[in-house]
């Protein structure tokens, strides 16, 4: 039973003149507690992080690097064979981008988060979770790595006793292993339904399957979509249904923070 | 008369597979102090960032970062026409970045000196040298501007009182105007020539232009290129020939700290 | 008075995950007789080139490739400075590959319009407009340019025989010099307005400048642009209104045949 | 026991500035009989297609198109997970680009020769090679395909009746599988070793494995690196060996042709 939860959302998923997602940046940025900024590599150029890190500082929302695989025509869900010391100059790259544009604006970088390719490699890539987590215990022992509870990534973050937060995805489906089922949007989906699973992953700490069971879920982060149709409504029926039943929407360090 | 100057190079100026320069970065890092590092607009991917701001902390060289135009093809020597806000954007993201990777080897930021065509853009346009030293007072009142003498950047530098270096650039030419005379390469230059070309203008503070006159020269940081054919050569001769004559060579930071 | 006209429309304007404009292009081909189709300098990649030229067969709407500086974040509206060689060679490149998808769906290339910063460059560059010229007639002899009646690429193109077309711009303004004004939009234009406008230009030759005065204006085709807010009623107004008073809208290279 | 044979390199594997390779272009182009051209995903540019297409047909070079991976940064070396639409728009693509820098210069598409881990792994997927094969033959029935003797490639080539050369690998080893050894060069290679081991193949059809044993092999190009080191050296010894030993160097389209 929960209290306090983070509630997370990918941001400044443009480039140049393409935006991604219906909802404007500062309705999402009013609801959510932390922040995953594109940095340049799968979306994201310097106009929008600097604009959406601006936001981040407004809200009072944490801060996140979301740094992706080289690959903008694929939009970093793509994987690309390659070494891990290589993976890792990259998300070094974004990061850095990030905290500067955070440095700009006065906030220090919370989290980081990779995105989407990238993110389902390291759960499964032990010695890229490892090289990632070994790295930024040099260069940011505090900012906050964000994964699934089922990954190398949260195993290997737990081993090093590197911050580590896990995620419930609000907006995606799990299956009875507990893996996240991909699949073609086809409806626009209910924002009260996604709500009502939300609280009660956060209450009962499980979740319907797409098979119709109940599994356990463990995490600290609520992780909705900004390109989900209807992505502004969801963010809302979260926010507005969790607080009513006394859940607190908390930027990941603070419920970390408050749970050690 | 000068008993202390820096010399900087550009470096790491490759993309993947591609190197530009015949000359190892080794042997380079070996005879400079400050390192002007590609950022990955016009040159440097993460992985020659890696390698050399590495470099860097191993031979003690001062961290700079090169930030250029978004543009590959034209190797950043392509001026594109934009707003100031978009390329402090641009110049913020390129920092972070460089940054980033000082952090992952223990080091801070000493300098940022703008790439080619934006190197030119910022000495003669106002509003851009002012946004980007505006930027830099809020992101690093310490990391040290380096450009020509005769610019705007210079002037709106001391003017706000942001650490500048003013740089003599020992492998081009200058006319009566103490601008430098772009031409293509026609021949390998002599480093011997170009080594006393130094040692004058730290001496006598003179420069012979390509009408052949001496004009005054003031600088405090000596640059040559890592591209010019025979670089190597180039940069020990100078190396060689003032301390030989009781120049020391000293990052820009310690040259600007000792004459304050 | 005109009872022929062409009518295009810049067409396939996103890169991978991000689209431009809110119309579906399915819709946006029904109304135009000639397709801009983005070329992936500016925007567009393979598989949006694929599935718009596959369009253009489908409707059977003049295959037309509109090549862009190499600027995807600034959309191709940013002016880079470079040789007129080097801007050839881009455009050929970008018409290579469209021709190609047209001979993957077996349809000729009807056209060639530069996009953007790189269509006004031409416009005002005459070394330019005469090498885009010199190499279209070598390399398509029929490919028609598309160009402003006041253009140095017009006036190139007429002198050397090759077939042109000058477009009226439906949805931009114009001064008393015959110059497009270029403002931010502030407010969606009204279609039927920008329709009678088209219907004027077409039966009068004259168009009411933004100064409130009338000025001739010629032209073989009418442009619309997908990313103008309201776009495909603007498209369908237009059709609506021409055809209805008994103007048919027919490809450039029928409209140009016809004149001959 | 072959009196003809193809001898193929790849070629124009720069990117802007960056050059690859120690040979001059135009000396390697003397020795081979088809070039193969990189389009701009993993390398190349507009310019360097032009200059080096121009080259082609000046010294009567088959022109070849060598399509990759998007992927400047790692070379087009790096496995991109995707599907075979994707893959084959983007061939056709840089197929189109390719072709029309012919027809600025009056030839023909020869063949086409995807690169590096594209070429692999068209290898191994047979729905990349039929859909690559299938598309060719609508717009290119006469492109020769450039493949290896065990693949996917060269199986379905054959089942659709579409031209195909297998190649030799001159600058690399086999293994008993007929495999190609992958290994990071060690040394610079032998010319002469190199020559012999060609010869050897165009007399006896047989070639020596890493581990020693003689395989049989069949090809009708013999392909060479221009980033090999030596790797002028290394085309000028096999074609004067071979020529030396009455086997002719001619482009793959005549020994297709003669084959036939």
């Amino acid at each position: 039973m929960k209290t306090e939860v983070d509630l997370n959302c990918d941001m400044g998923e443009g480039f140049g003149q393409w935006v991604l997602g219906e909802a404007p940046d500062e309705d999402l940025m009013a609801l959510i507690s932390s922040a995953n900024i594109a940095a340049g590599f799968h979306a994201g150029d310097p106009n929008s992080m600097d604009r959406v890190v601006k936001l981040a500082q407004q809200y009072g929302v944490g801060l996140g690097a979301h740094p992706g695989y080289r690959d903008l025509q694929g939009f970093g869900r793509r994987y690309i064979r390659t070494s891990a010391e290589e993976l890792v100059n990259d998300i070094v790259y974004q990061i850095g981008a990030i905290r500067e544009f955070g440095r700009r604006y006065g906030i220090a970088l919370q989290h980081v988060k990779p995105h989407g390719a990238l993110y389902m490699e390291a759960a499964v890539n032990e010695e890229l979770s490892q090289l990632m987590v070994d790295t930024l215990q040099k260069t940011s022992s505090d900012a906050i790595i964000f994964c699934m509870g089922i990954s190398k990534t949260y195993e290997v973050a737990k081993r090093l006793g590197h911050p580590v937060v896990r995620e419930f995805y609000a907006d995606r489906d799990y299956d009875d292993t507990g893996s996240i089922v991909f699949k073609r949007q086809v409806a626009r989906p209910d924002p009260q339904q996604i709500a009502a699973k939300c609280l009660r992953a956060c209450q009962e700490g499980v979740v319907r399957t797409v098979d119709g069971n109940d599994i356990p879920i463990e995490f600290e982060s609520i992780c909705f979509h900004s390109d989900t149709p209807g992505a502004l409504e969801i963010g809302r029926a979260i926010r507005s249904t969790l607080t009513e039943n006394g859940i607190t929407i908390a930027a990941a360090a603070t419920v970390l923070e408050r749970a050690s």
